[in-house]
């Protein structure tokens, strides 16, 4: 039997030190992309129904928790019944994604927003998946995006600020492969496969780290047998560099592994990219072109970013150029490009450095000491910049200092009755 | 016409000025707690339905948000209209209050725990209230409690931390009006009141504000006349004390205003918390007893605690000793208090201090700069500790300069194509 206590399926519960873990690697991303000239913003939890399933969101409209209007009247609800639609009873529902909520909260907002706008959100959203390890019903999202910057300036960006961010986490070895959208329809187009079969090619070349280059080639068969063909040669051109080093986002590199002529808009955006990212990355993060990476969401129009680390199997970020979807509510276009950190992953690959500045210490008191002389000794050490743990002494002590060292503090001291100061105490280093 | 890009009903977005301002005092506040020795913890904001509704909420289980079910069969939508109970169509609902999911955290992760648990949880909660000024659908509380503590060194690491963090948060003049149940069931019991009246009683009292002496006094006759008028005599004695400077919490004062033998628990308690809170709370912070006290929520055994601030019509913050409620789900005791900020409140009523440490700095630039030269200033500038925006050039510089200046930079410098070095910028200040 499930234990009638436990959070809700698929969510979590984070116990002290796992929460620290995850402040520590917020305030580092916060603060990074606040240096880089983002400002953090905040939406509701929760969009209009309607909005939540626009189509805009793919397949994660369908994993959206709906929220029950309130006061449904018996009317409404044998309504909802005859027409066997349960889902007209929702007026509300949690966001899935934090770019759905960005997109209307600039439509909202815009007239009080710069023209070029960098916002951070740092969020939960919510997914109805069939939990599974390492997938989560409630999980954070970290994302920056720009809105109104049409120029490449915008990708440079927040590449930059990205690549710094997971630098701060102490994320070593990471790299971001980089595509266009322009290169895939370019190169799909040159192969011969006819315009209206390039979006069920492209989720097929998505399955490439799946199935291989034979398995694409296969399944592309059956949109074109002779495309197939020449995609499948295009592939096993960049297969060996790919499964190397990689491909350095620099034209010559670029264009050797692209037919000729195919997707020049995409290779000259690439190419400038990686011009002004040559030296600007922090140690521990490369750059690479990817002509097989893909994206899942229909929504994007150029650039596209996947950041892959060696710690986890899937990516720990991504991101691309959505330059249409902001214009869906506005009637006009708005260019835009984010970047989202996948947290959750990137939180289990880091490590806890060692604090700084003063530690945290534990007062094992005896019972009979004064609340007065405990209060005054923990609040002269908390002056001090101490995190100040009072623990009352019990007969296993050493159960109890072995529970406050695991609990992150790094020294104690005993306190009996008569102390007036906090110079009196003899701290001792836990675990010592 | 409604907006059709609002954000839902009763809920708020945040521009990036607020949310600046929110961090800043959810970063103090989170600061000064665990200075305190407190851990922060976190659930998942939506909790089992049937948690929601088992009577620990008061209204506000009413006004929670229930989520759907998700694959609900036509049958099962069918059945919901046959008995009338859309709420048999929801699993899940988000949380209204934080105290409800402290407790069946506690419960699930007891093991996990240290036997005095000290838990920091701040975060959104909802309800499903008409919305007016100042009272939202989504809102922060901020929230400590320590379970496991049965005595008064409990509230007083409670009432000690609140108020170096309202302090630190710059607000002066607090007062911690503090009463104790026990003190409001005796003076019950004392003026005669059938203990099956008490509870109707301390509704009645509970209206002083509103509603005067004499009106208390009548609304409690249709309980019992003669107690009625003994107890409004008691509160006649207390009232000159309560419209000047309050009463100290001395047990000189407090037996002042109680009649003689009454409550003598609460007394106690209370006077030894005085005793213990003489000197120790930082300037700008006064703790006074008010026996009109009550708090609404019908589970508090103890002491209560409520925030008042001269600036704000309503209470800031508040709480008080629950001790039966953890136990409901452990089937055993557990001591427990805890103490809310409102944080809503407190943030519109807080200054921004000026920025310590590097400035912001915007670096405005002609379209013509590479974006490797821009790239490498903005990160020198970066690495030296400032906030750097990156601001196209435009026709109205006036305008931009302004806008810059709002959003917080407080310096900008023109780049222009050449600049090798942030030591060749020349800064000039915003606004003057």
């Amino acid at each position: 039997m499930a234990n009638p206590v436990n959070p809700p399926r698929g969510m979590r519960d984070f116990l002290p030190a796992d929460k620290a873990r995850r402040e520590h690697a917020l305030g580092i991303i916060r603060g990074v992309y606040r240096a880089h000239g983002f400002d953090e913003i905040e939406t509701p939890v929760v969009e209009d129904w309607s909005r939540l399933h626009a189509g805009l969101g793919g397949d994660n409209e369908k994993l959206s928790f709906s929220i029950l209007k309130r006061g449904i009247t018996s009317e409404a609800l044998a309504a909802a019944a005859e027409a066997g639609d349960v889902e007209q009873l929702a007026d509300l529902g949690l966001r899935f994604d934090l770019t759905v909520p960005l997109t209307r909260y600039y439509a909202t907002h815009r007239a009080e927003l710069p023209p070029v706008f960098r916002a951070i959100q740092i969020a939960p959203v919510w997914r109805a998946e069939r939990p599974q390890k390492g997938r989560y019903r409630q999980f954070v999202q970290a994302d920056i995006d720009i809105i109104g910057e049409p120029g490449l300036l915008a990708e440079i960006e927040l590449v930059t600020a990205t690549s710094q961010a997971l630098a701060e986490l102490g994320l070593q070895g990471c790299v971001i492969r980089v595509n266009d959208r322009r290169i895939l329809f370019g190169l799909l187009a040159h192969c011969g496969f006819a315009p209206e079969t390039h979006d069920r090619a492209l989720i097929i070349v998505d399955k490439l780290d799946k199935i291989g280059v034979p398995g694409v080639v296969e399944e592309l068969r059956e949109l074109d047998a002779e495309a197939a063909e020449r995609m499948g040669a295009v592939l096993e051109g960049a297969a060996p560099a790919l499964a190397g080093d990689g491909i350095p986002l620099t034209r010559e590199a670029i264009a050797a592994v692209l037919p000729d002529g195919a997707a020049e808009q995409g290779v000259e955006n690439l190419s400038a990219l990686g011009e002004a990212l040559a030296g600007a990355l922090p140690a521990g993060v490369e750059v690479r072109f990817d002509p097989t990476l893909v994206r899942g969401m229909g929504y994007y129009t150029g650039t596209i970013f996947e950041v892959a680390h060696p710690g986890s199997g899937s990516s720990v970020g991504g991101g691309g150029r959505y330059d249409g979807m902001v214009g869906r509510f506005l009637g006009q276009d708005v260019p835009a490009v984010g970047f989202s950190i996948g947290f959750e992953r990137v939180v289990d690959l880091i490590e806890l450095p060692e604090t700084e500045g003063p530690d945290a210490v534990a007062l094992v008191h005896d019972a009979d000491v004064p609340f007065g002389e405990l209060l005054a000794l923990k609040r002269e050490l908390v002056d001090r910049g101490h995190r100040v743990r009072l623990e009352r002494r019990q007969k296993n002590m050493k159960t109890l200092l072995a529970r406050i060292e695991e609990q992150g503090f790094s020294r104690f001291a005993n306190v009996r009755s008569g102390a007036t100061s906090a110079d009196e105490l003899e701290f001792r280093v836990l675990g010592s």
